[in-house]
Order: C-alpha cells, then sequence, then structure tokens
C-alpha cells in the first residue's frame, strides 16, 4: 500500500506534536508539511530534541502559497489550531479532493447560533460545516468513512458522549424512563488540555500542588456535549447536561465522573452488562471489570478510554479515563484518517505501539 | 493567663505533626507530652527537622504508665490515631477530668450498628460516645463548650456539611421542597489525607501525574455526611448522600464539588445571599463572591474553609475548598480546643499565623 | 515603639508578594504603599485570595507622583523589580532618606564594566552603588546597620557564599593553602525563582516531570558569587568560581551542592567543628549534625539557611538548602531592614513564626 | 526468523514491568514466564491494567520447579530483582544453556572483596562472576556477543561511565595528563530508581516538592563508576571518583553533571568534536550540538542517552540524561540481549517505537 502524504497545521501546540508523535510512525503515512507562524523555517527537532531522528520536517509559515502547496501535495490535512482557522483554508482544500480533520472546534456544533454564541466568529462555511462529519468513531463509523470534513471531538465530550451512549441508547430503547432528570458531568483534566500558551494562570508555581475548578458559568463543551446526547445520540428525553470542569495538577490524562439518578425502571436493569454489551468490540473502549476503578495513568500516551460502572440502588455512577492528548485530541484524529483512508482502524494506534506509560 | 498542658497521642502521623506544628506556637498551650510507638525515646525534631528549635519533646511509648502520667498531668488530650485506640484510653482519661479530642473516627458516628458496619470494631465505651459531641463548631459551638469528649470531624464531612448547611437550613424553614433528592457530592483530596502509612499506592511513583476514584462502593465518610446532614442538621427530608471520592497528586487541599437539583421553589431563591448570610459572623468560612471560584492554593497551611456557589436555573453547584490537614483535622482540632477552653476561638489560627503559602 | 510604613515596588511578582507575606505580619510595619503597573487599582487580596482579611491595600502605578508619596510616607522602600527599576528611582529616595532595600540586582555587582556586562545596561548612579552596601547579614551585619541602600543577595549567591564562608575564612589565617583550585558549585533551584512571568518554558507541561540544566555557558549569579568569595570573604586565593545550575520541578526550595578538594594541610582539619564554630550565634543558619543531610522540605516558609558538610578524604562537600523566596529573597530582606532599623533580627521571622511545612 | 523464550524473574518492580513493556511488543521475543512472590497466580494486566491485551502472562512463584522449567523452556532469562537472587539461580540456568542478564548487582563488581563490603553478602558463585561480562554496549560490545551471564549496569554507573569515556579514551592516547585529579559526578534521579518498595521515605507527600541529597556517605554505585573508569576504560590516571547523588521529585529520569578540570594540554583540545566522533556511530548516545542543553523529558520512555559538552578556559562540564528505566536498566538489558542473539540491536528499541514522549 503506498503512503499518504498529510500536513500539520499548527505543528507546535501539544495536539500538534502528539499527532507528529503518532503519524511519524504511522506505516501508511508521510508528514509532508508542518506549518508554524512562530517557528518557520525551524527543523521540528531543533525544538522537540525528541523528535531527532523520528521527524526533519522543516516549518513552513501559513502563507497562501503554502497552504496551496499543501493542497496540491497533500491527502489528508489537520488542523491542530485555535478555532477560526479551519474554517478560512477548508472550502479550497476540500475543492482541491482534500480530506480535512479539524482538531479545533470550527465544525463541531451543527448550530450555527450556538457557534456564534460560544466562540465569538460568524461561521463562515456554513455549507461546509453541514456536510462536516463530528468524528467520534464509536457512534459514527459509517460516516466516517466518506466524510470530507471531520470535526473531531473536544476532549471532555469524547468522555461524556461515549460515556452516555449505553445509558441513552437503552432509555432511547426503553417504554420508560430509566433516568431522572439532569446529567452530571464532574470532569477533571490535566494541564495540557489549556494548550501550549504562554499564560501566567498555566505556570507551573500557580498549578503545581494545587487544583481548582473552572468554567463554571459555561464552558464551549457543554453545548457540544448537549449535542451529542440529544442530536447524535437522538436521546428522546430532555435532560439538561450539566459540565463542571477541574484542573488537575498532572501533565496529561482525563477523568469524567457522570452521576445518573435511576427511576425504578433504571434500577431494575444491570447496567455493568449493558455496557458490557454496547463496547464489545470497541478496539478503543474497555469496559471495565465489576468493581475496578479507573486511573489516568492506565491509559497514558494511549489511545484507550476505560469506563467503569457502579451502580448502587437508584445511583448510577459512571467513571471514564483518557488521555486528553490521544483519544481526546490527536489519536482520535489518526483513528479518523484510518476510517476515512480505509486503512485498518488500528493502525499506528494498537498494542503494538500503545501506551508507554505501563510503569511511570 | 496560665498555659495548659496537652498530649499528642500519635505524633508522627500528618495530622499529629501537624497539631506540633499549630500547637507549639499557641500562646496558651504547652505541649507536654508526644507519644509513638515507632519513633519512642526519639526527639521529634531529629525525625522533622524544621520542628528544630520549635518543639523538643521527646516521643514516649504508649504504655499504661505514660498514658497514666498523662491523665495527671495534662488539661487535654489529642488521639492522633487510628479508629480503635482512643475509644481503649479515654473512659480512663475523662474520669480523670482531661477533655478529649479524638481526630479519629471514634466518637463520630453515633450509631453503633453504623460503627461496627463501617469500622469492623465493636465499641468499647458507647456510654461515653453518647455522650460525645461532633466537633463542628459552626454547627455545634454551644455543646462543645462543655464537652467532654469531641469526635473531631473527618475531613470530607467537614466540607460537606459545611457546603450543605445554608441548603439544609433554609429547605428547613420552607413549606415546600426546595430541592430534589439525592445530594451528589464528587470529592477530590489530596494524599495526606491517606496518612503517612508506608503503602505501595502511596508511592511517589504511583500518584505523580495520576488522578484516580476510590471508594466509590463505600467510604466510611458517606456515613458521617449523612450523619450530619440529617441528625445534625436536622434535614426533613430524606435525600440520599452520594459520595465519590478522588486523589489528586498534591500534598494538601481538599475541594468538594456538590451538586443539588433546585424545585421550582429552590430556583426562586438567591443562593448567594443565603450563603452569605448564614456563614457572615463565622471566623474561619468565607462565602466568596458571585463568580470567583476557588483553588485549594488559597487556603494552604490556614483553617479557613471557602465555599462559592453557582447557581443557573435549576443547577446549584456548591464547590468547598480547604486544606485537609488543618480544617480538615488539626486546625479544627486547635479551634475545638479554643472553644472548650474559653480562649479566643481564632487563637494561634488566625490571620496573625494564617496560611503561609500565599504565592506558592 | 511605633510603626514603620514601607512600600513595596512591584508587589505581584513572588517576591513581592512573598513580602506581603511576611510583613503583614510585622509587628513593626505598616505596608502602606504597594505597587504595580499591571494590577493598579486593584486591592492585593482580590488577586491573591489567600491575603483577603491580612492585607487589603489596592496598588497603585508607579508614576512620579506616586513615587513622590511614597518618598514622603515611607521608612524603607522595597523594590521587588526587574534590574534597571530600582537605580531609577534610588537617588531620590535616599535623597527624601527614604531606605532602600533591592531585591533586584542594580546594587549587587560593585564592579561597573561587570554589571554592564551581565546586566546589558549602564548604571545610572554609580555613587549610590559605591556606598551601597551587599546585605548578607551573617558577613555584613554591621555595615547593614548605617546602610542607605542595601543590595539584597541572589538566592544562588546566598547559598554559595554562607555556604564557603568557613572554608575561606580558615584559608584565609592559614599559613598554606588548604584547598586545591577551583570552587564547583552544583546548583539546584525551585521554578518560582524564575519569577512570576508568562513565559512558555515555564508552563507546568513543560516542566513537571522534567530536570534540566540551564545558563551553564554564563549565569548573572556567577560573578556575584566569586564577587563574594574574593572582595567580600577576602580569599587570599584566586580560585575559580564554577557555577551550574538546574530546574527542579518544585516550586519553593534551593540546594546547592559545593564541591572543594582539599589539600593535606586541609585534610588535617576537622571542618564539621569549623562550621560550626563559625555559626554558633547566627540565628538564621543551621549546621547539621554529622551525618544528617538535608532537604528542601525543611527550610520550606522558612528564613532559615541548612549546612551540611561531609568530609572524606580529600573530598569537602558542602550541602545548603533555603527557600529561594525566604532566605534567597524576601525573608532576606526583612532581615536587613530588621537590622537596618534596630529591630530584633528575628522580627516577624522567628520560631515563633517560623516554617508552615513541617509536614508536606 | 523463530522467536526466542524468555523469563522475567521479579516481574512486578519497575524494572520489571519496562521489560513487560519492551519487550511484549519485541518482534523475536516471547515472554513465557514472569515470576513474583507476592502476585503469584494473578494475570499481569490484573496488576498493571494498561497491559491489558499487551501481555497476559500468570505470575508464577519462584519455586525450585518453576526456575526448573524455565531452565528448559528459555532462552534468555532477565533477573530484575535485589542482589543475591540472580547469583543463587545463575550457575544452574547457565549449565542449562540459558543466558542471563542480571539487572541486580550481582555481577557487577569484579572484585569480591568490594562485593562484600558494598553488598554485605558473600558471593555465592565466583567463577560465573569472573566470567561476567559488565554490559555495557558502547564499551564491551564484542564482549557481550559471546557472554554467558551479562552484569546490566546500574542507572548511575550508565550515565557516568558513558559520559567520561571520551575523556579517559582521550587521556589515554596522549603523553600528558589533560585533566586533574578527582572526577566529581554530580547525579539527580526521578524517585522510579529507589524501586517499587513500600518505604515511608517514597511517599508522594514526603518527596513531592522536595529535593535532598542521599548516599554521601557511600554508595553502591561509586566502586562501581570507578571499576569502570579504571577496568573497563583502562584509565592510566588514579583519579578519584567523588559521586553525590540527588533524589529529584519527577518519577523518571537521570540527570548527572560531570565536573572536571582540564591541564593546560587538555585546554588546548577541541572536546566537542572528540565527543562528537566517539560517539558518531553509537544509535543510542547522542552528542548535543554545541549550546544546546538536555533535560530528562528529551529521553522520557526511549533507550537514548544524550550529552552535552561544555568547555571553557579550564572547565569541563559533561551532562548526561538518560531514563534510568530505559537505558538505565530495562532498555540496556534488552540491548544486550538483541547483541547476545544475533538481533539488530535496536530491535524494539528504535525510532520506529522511541519516546512515547515527545510532548508532555
Amino acid at each position: 500500500m503506498s503512503k499518504i502524504n498529510v500536513a500539520i497545521i499548527g505543528g507546535t501546540g501539544y495536539t500538534g506534536v502528539e499527532l507528529i508523535r503518532l503519524l511519524s510512525r504511522h506505516p501508511h503515512v508521510t508528514i509532508s508539511h508542518l506549518t508554524s507562524r512562530s517557528e518557520k523555517g525551524r527543523v521540528v527537532s531543533e525544538i522537540f530534541p525528541s523528535l531527532l531522528g523520528v521527524c526533519d520536517v522543516v516549518y513552513s509559515d501559513m502563507t497562501d502559497d503554502v497552504m496551496d502547496e499543501i493542497g496540491k501535495a497533500c491527502d489528508v490535512v489537520f488542523f491542530a489550531t485555535p478555532h477560526g482557522v479551519a474554517m478560512s483554508h477548508t472550502p479550497r482544500l476540500i475543492a482541491q479532493r482534500v480530506k480535512v480533520i479539524d482538531l479545533g472546534a470550527d465544525f463541531r456544533l451543527q448550530d450555527l447560533g450556538e457557534f456564534g454564541k460560544w466562540y465569538g466568529l460568524e461561521h463562515t462555511c456554513p455549507d461546509v460545516l453541514a456536510e462536516a462529519v463530528y468524528g467520534l468513531p464509536e457512534i459514527h463509523r459509517e460516516k466516517i468513512k466518506s466524510a470530507k470534513v471531520i470535526a473531531n471531538p473536544g476532549c471532555y465530550p469524547t468522555t461524556a458522549i461515549l460515556g452516555l451512549k449505553p445509558v441513552i441508547d437503552t432509555q432511547n430503547s426503553a417504554d420508560k424512563p430509566l433516568i431522572l432528570p439532569n446529567i452530571i458531568i464532574d470532569a477533571k483534566s490535566g494541564v495540557s488540555g489549556a494548550g501550549r500558551n504562554a499564560k501566567m494562570n498555566l505556570l507551573f508555581s500557580e498549578l503545581s500542588d494545587n487544583f481548582s475548578a473552572y468554567g463554571v458559568a459555561g464552558h464551549r463543551h457543554t453545548p457540544e456535549i448537549s449535542q451529542g446526547v440529544h442530536a447524535f445520540l437522538g436521546s428522546k428525553f430532555t435532560q439538561k447536561v450539566r459540565f463542571v470542569p477541574h484542573l488537575v495538577p498532572m501533565i496529561r490524562g482525563m477523568f469524567s465522573t457522570i452521576h445518573l439518578t435511576l427511576t425504578d425502571d433504571g434500577k431494575a436493569l444491570n447496567w455493568q452488562e449493558i455496557f458490557e454489551k454496547v463496547y464489545q468490540n470497541e478496539p478503543f473502549v474497555d469496559v471495565l471489570a465489576k468493581g475496578v476503578l479507573p486511573d489516568t495513568r492506565s491509559v497514558r500516551a494511549s489511545n484507550r478510554l476505560k469506563i467503569a460502572v457502579h451502580q448502587d440502588d437508584d445511583a448510577l455512577t459512571v467513571l471514564v479515563v483518557q488521555d486528553n492528548l490521544v483519544k481526546g485530541a490527536s489519536g482520535q484524529a489518526v483513528q479518523n484518517m484510518n476510517i476515512l483512508c480505509g486503512f485498518d482502524e488500528m493502525c499506528g494506534l494498537g498494542v503494538d505501539f500503545g501506551g508507554c506509560a505501563v510503569v511511570p
């Protein structure tokens, strides 16, 4: 199988470099282009010494000429950029028959009003947005195969939607309500989720040995989770999603604790079995054995997402862990690319590579 | 004012040493006795070098003779020991007219069945237990003044009960339900809460850069929180307490996120004002201004507990932080001692001492 | 004793806020003015919530008017600013009979050429520089008493000069060389030493679980250490100081390992005794018992500096720890102020306050 | 090429599990046996959840029967055990024509007196010891090919000997001394180097936000480094090795700063070029470009060791980083196995696998 060429737009942030790490070892991929405004002209391993011998691409500036060259040379373009960047380049790229995977937020929210409200921008290509596929393989695998543009999900929504899918699916095929209104997602993220930005509140001396909440009054991932529950999973009910994110003094890892309250009908079900059945064939989702609790260490640098289910009378607690930079971002983007390009879905992500962090 | 003599039983654990730190600077206290089985015969500053020049007491073994001497010499005895120790010595101490403050769990649960179920022991002095006062000054200040035995609250229950008090109080004086059933407490603790025990799961290499849940199937603080809500705050309703604790890779600090769902009657109230009013005269509880979110750093080494209230339609989120070793343990024990002995409640704990950790 | 008024110029950096922490509890001091360009108009506790109830000064901008007012109102002005700021204001302040303590570098290097070479600036008040006293109390206590301007030492130089003082003193009074040429200082600092600056290389995700060297080709503290050894301690020999700093993934703390090689004459001495004797009356320098090794934890938030001496044949290893923000910066500044103003040298810094971090 | 069978004795410590991580992906290896006293009968992924799907071997007890079975079934046996274990089994294993790679210390020190002095044991198979090869491929590659028993080097000695090799080699072929007596190695290690042992001093709450020295009075790696310099590198001079280890609050990573003082002849050489030339063909040793400083992050989870050389007049500073669990232990053991078995030396360790931790 010949190799495809890919470009990474925004190749110096944490998700961009994580893409380099994963794709530089992917057997069917050549990274042909990397862009960075701040580091243009420098070879990637000069800035990230551990990539010495792994990737020696030189960063280009994101000029029109470079983007045009990328459109001609590449099969897939990844945007690992702040919102607003991908939507300004995507129409032209898809006209050049290039597939686009956006790790930013430009194509995540289908509702234009919600997009404008949460991101403070008017969407510049609503027609492209309408065609974009929300790239959560566990719910949209078929659609991803033929997508032109993939909206790679946010990190929190990945944990929330996959943690809730067995519940919503079961509820949708039941006659009576199984859970009481309101879904509470108490989420905790490592600091790399905040990006590689020189901000005071992200300094080591501010965050180490400290734990905080943020975005309680409103976080951009709330409407994305809500869209996942209602539009994509098609929940018959109108449960509101309550989402409270917290910041953990660690680099990688995300832990979402989902608190649900069961009705009497819901209490009668065996949720451990339901979860196991829903995910039995999913290569990257593990349902832990009853009584086993997850930690973020166990998925460090891996594309796996692990779920524990705890049922106690009317209380259903779903605990979900992932590496926010892998299944929560760049690993999922590679998984999407694999599906899109007809590669094995685990290619470059499987146990033959897997997490390096078995022990510390 | 002459000084009182105090003993600390179990003076090498984190709460015991925190007591030494606080009491060695208390103007009305002399630490006359420290016990430790493992370190008997050694001076405290040999083991904890930062106490050099601060405290030079020699650890005694906890023999009958030593306990008898303590009973004669001391006004107050603190137990910073695993459960089971305090109850075996307390009857004799109170017979010697010594006040006992137990930082362990022996006198926390009034229900003997619950005690046996959660701690796996039969209680050896139920009559003493019946007289013991649960030492949460913000709800039991008057009772503490005349107590013989004080059960110093657990760290999680302190955050949960104080975070819920304004809600339960308001509910109790209302005609209609203000919150829907079930109280969800998603709590996060620094590692020192697990004590100074040589256990594999507490090693640096296991916990650093890692976040986990534990005790989801049942934690000893759940019945204690429930007792606080129902017996002490006297909740008219039978909301179940759901408590899920997590472990944060930091040394000190505790963050409890309490998720409540309001009825229409509950939605009509201004909870920010209610919380501010309830705690307006409490020296160690701060209700943060609307929109301000807490972090554990801001209470490091301090006896303050800070609460933020966020209300959004039917969602009421209460965020509580404290230092688990201070307001969650040893600081609260000193606060109880101050009340018990008629000292100023803030003595040795006030802003003139306060948290040392303004900056990192 | 009436209180003095002090101002802190640059009150939002780590050393500035550490000064607020220490001075707000000092019995003879009122903090009357704080300046900050970025936070002017805001009350200090709004930015640093743990100062709520401790200090409620509002930040002023550093305008001419404000500086003039400070000159009239204050007895002592602390500069916790980058180099270049203090020297532009100090001549006027001393004309107003205000004492200046500069925590920056403007008055540390007496050699104008060295100052220009290392700081890239021409000195604007060499006459003031000539009168300034290098504020290391353990070597300049008498001079500090009558100083107009005090150059508060750098953090690394404090550990190096105090770690070397007993060696240089002994050598100076000996007939023959005691140590072979070249003094090697291998130093390790917590991250707060790099300041509260929004720089990419200071982010949590860059520094956590990472250890690095920096400034190997030249660090501004090298000439300051060299000046200390040769000019202040008056070393008869011309040993070159070799200084290699490293960055440790912790917030506070500094550890300097000084490697010396003894001559046969040097080997004949008992260095443990020599160190103990030199520092026997120093309130803030502890020489650890033979065989005891220091850690940074034991001096966290304390103004103490601890020294261990290990002698093995011709190898003399001196290990020095301090809190870089206290004895390495703001605590030493308060110690200097105490000497300057005739207060007890330990006032506000003594064991009655001490380190809060006995346990974690 | 058919696969070889390997056993790992002591498969629950950090180096044992790191071997599992590396070998389970090695194309020419089947892990057929794992032993553990504490976890016998349990499947490895039950204890280390991230190995789920990667390795499903069940731990055996280390009984005579099991060891006999291993001797019959395996081609290579790795000992990841405390000293004393490997030497009691190795004679029998080599009689069964099994190759032994000991990650412990039983075969590192050729001098029996030194072994006894530092490890407090009498060696039980000095004849096997005499034949054992010190498995540092960069100096003993040829000997390793035909070894029966390989002593896998200690972590600190790996950095020290490889950091010194270009210096000693150059000195050995020179007429005059190039460096002054005494070699100073100031080393810093992550906590995993202390092993997975339930000890109080390794707790998170003891080590986080703390930096300390240890073993200053004598560390077992000192004679091993000395043996490397004098016996293996054949230094003509009698420089003493001074070794001071420190503990860094991070999990993985080792940083050794080697301080050398040059003679006039030594000053005349270009040490950057010398180092580059010595290691130009080594697959796992990188000499960094002039002026570039290493950090431990850049080799996390990788078998690479990186060296920076800084020369300033008579000061030569060599800075060496590695992952203590990979090049400092298990990765180097796999490298030794590759050489021993005639596999490509980089097999299972190359850039196609490499470090996973490009970014955090």
